[in-house]
């Protein structure tokens, strides 16, 4: 195993994103999106994975480095070929701008690229004090409740309320039962997949990694229902591609992409920033109080797993498998830059 | 079985509630609560249960038929002791005209009594295009994610989204696996629950209805995660009880009651009315073209049932063991009011 220390994660983003063409401050929000990812444990949406598919979409031309976020009402905004992060930061901050001058903002937008993990554009809203919601919209892979086929994608909901003493309340899920990554990594160990995550090509449910065709929602007619709602909140509200049309990539790079919803709420405009604030505290010692049903050993406060990982991250930095290194500085190698100076300067260490 | 037409329900609701004191716009504002959770098969939250609640909490005080909602901040509403659907309606108005004037829009209310069906309150965006979002917390009943003992109440989330030639998109889910109602009704019948639904009062598993002692969050992690949102969305931003601390009903009416958060969006800000309007009528084709899964015979839209049954009902009237007609007109006798009289004036009819 191995560990890239979260200086040097920062540091390789911000040499190849700035070596794929990125500007500075673009540059940098892809940046803070990919290592937040990477600190708090989620690996799919981290330096692993999303970084090199930024710069291979740049390479491919999907992502245009000098694009720029075209404003086409006052809270929509379309990704025109612009780094998922980039314009899902932008978004955030359009809904963080309204909230913080008359108590709440909405934003949306489409024609995105891929944007990480949604739980770092709702983080955004804590530096201000203000709880943010972030909902993504994806390419159909997940079916309705009862069906055989995908209706939508895996349409994450990702909140984050601000906390006093206490953490902030960060959860970033899925409305799917599982991801694809799961299922991926169930298939390449040779494991069967529990028995609610998918069916196969004819709707049979299956446990069969191989055979999975079709994720399914979690909690059945609910997620469903949840991830319904994500749908028309983004492409419902940005007037783009919903359900089955979403195509999260295309050369048609007008047309094609994601849609993001960001919602801001500053609590000052309601019961009071301060107030908020000590309502998390407690709810956070009302839970440490609970006590562990049986086959449980704690009980958690929603997405204190990923907290706990970010503090322990931070310190020993982010554990690697050495070929999911090899694969990172491949990744790079294929977009044109030089993969052999990146490992080296960069370099994670051995532990 | 009985049947109560939509319009003896509607004339019944009105001649209990006025009787006990409601005034006009009050008693209709509970009336239409009470008769759209009835009409669309949410009998737990319709004329059966919220009728005789109302009018038993008028005869016993903890409802103030002449209480007026007051105005704590622009945005932040307080119950002192009027009927939860007067607050509910009252909080869900001034989300709407934000909403109406600049787009999007965020009240809160504390301090409310019970107000039946989430989904009422978000509807009423619909009439204005709007999109409308209702959450509610309630006494604690509901485990966290690996816990043995309740955190939070079933804390429902319920949504509206219009739709253009076909029916809007209504849902109206609590983020329990199960609600109380069903826990009873099994108990009632000497079934037994399905396991995951609950734990004993030591949090061991059971499907012992008479043994099930606290709710199990729906989806697992999810599910609680969703919950707690709503703790901090309702009772964190109108900056009142929250978590365990939540009394649904108390001798002290100053600070018992639970916690609304409405959220109504102008979809005429952002993409367009008509625009949202034909990306949620092409959701509901895709859906029919959707084929069902093995031990499905047809794939729904979220809310579906809930939509037939409404259309059944206005022509069919609300159907109700001649038990529970029995129960009501003993209820409202209970509160004060002339049963025998209502039971005359507005029977249902035997099918």
């Amino acid at each position: 195993m191995l560990r890239l220390s979260e200086a040097n994660a920062c540091a390789l983003c911000d040499t190849a994103l700035l070596g794929k063409g990125l500007s500075g401050p673009d540059a940098a929000t892809c940046r803070d999106a990919i290592v937040f990812a990477s600190l708090r444990g989620l690996d799919s949406h981290g330096i692993v994975s999303i970084l090199p598919g930024i710069t291979n979409s740049i390479a491919q031309g999907r992502i245009d480095p000098s694009a720029t976020v075209r404003r086409v009402g006052s809270n929509v905004l379309q990704g025109q070929g612009t780094a998922g992060p980039v314009i899902g930061a932008a978004t955030m901050r359009r809904a963080i701008e309204d909230a913080a001058r008359r108590g709440v903002g909405v934003a949306v937008a489409f024609n995105c690229n891929h944007f990480g993990a949604a739980s770092f554009y709702a983080s955004m809203a804590l530096e201000r004090g203000l709880i943010g919601v972030c909902l993504c919209n994806a390419g159909p892979s997940v079916a309705p409740f009862g069906g055989a086929r995908p209706l939508h994608g895996t349409n994450p909901i990702a909140y984050a309320l601000p906390g006093g003493d206490e953490p902030p309340i960060v959860l970033d899920i899925a409305t799917s039962v599982a991801a694809h990554g799961q299922v991926h990594k169930a298939a390449r160990r040779g494991q069967s997949i529990p028995p609610g995550w998918a069916v196969d090509e004819n709707g049979e449910p299956t446990t069969d990694p191989n055979r999975a065709k079709t994720l399914l929602p979690f909690g059945g007619h609910k997620g469903y229902g949840l991830g319904v709602l994500v749908d028309v909140l983004t492409a419902g509200l940005a007037a783009s591609t919903i359900g089955v049309e979403v195509r999260q990539q295309d050369k048609d790079r007008e047309h094609a992409g994601q849609s993001f919803f960001m919602l801001a709420i500053d609590p000052e405009f309601l019961g009071g920033r301060a107030e908020l604030r000590s309502r998390v505290d407690a709810l956070w010692r009302q839970v440490r109080e609970i006590p562990p049903a049986r086959g449980f050993s704690e009980v958690l406060m929603p997405g204190e797993l990923e907290h706990r990982e970010e503090a322990r991250r931070r310190r020993d930095g982010i554990p690697l498998y050495d070929e999911d290194w090899t694969a990172l500085i491949q990744g790079l190698a294929r977009a044109g830059l030089s993969g052999e100076e990146l490992a080296e300067r960069f370099a994670p260490i051995a532990s």
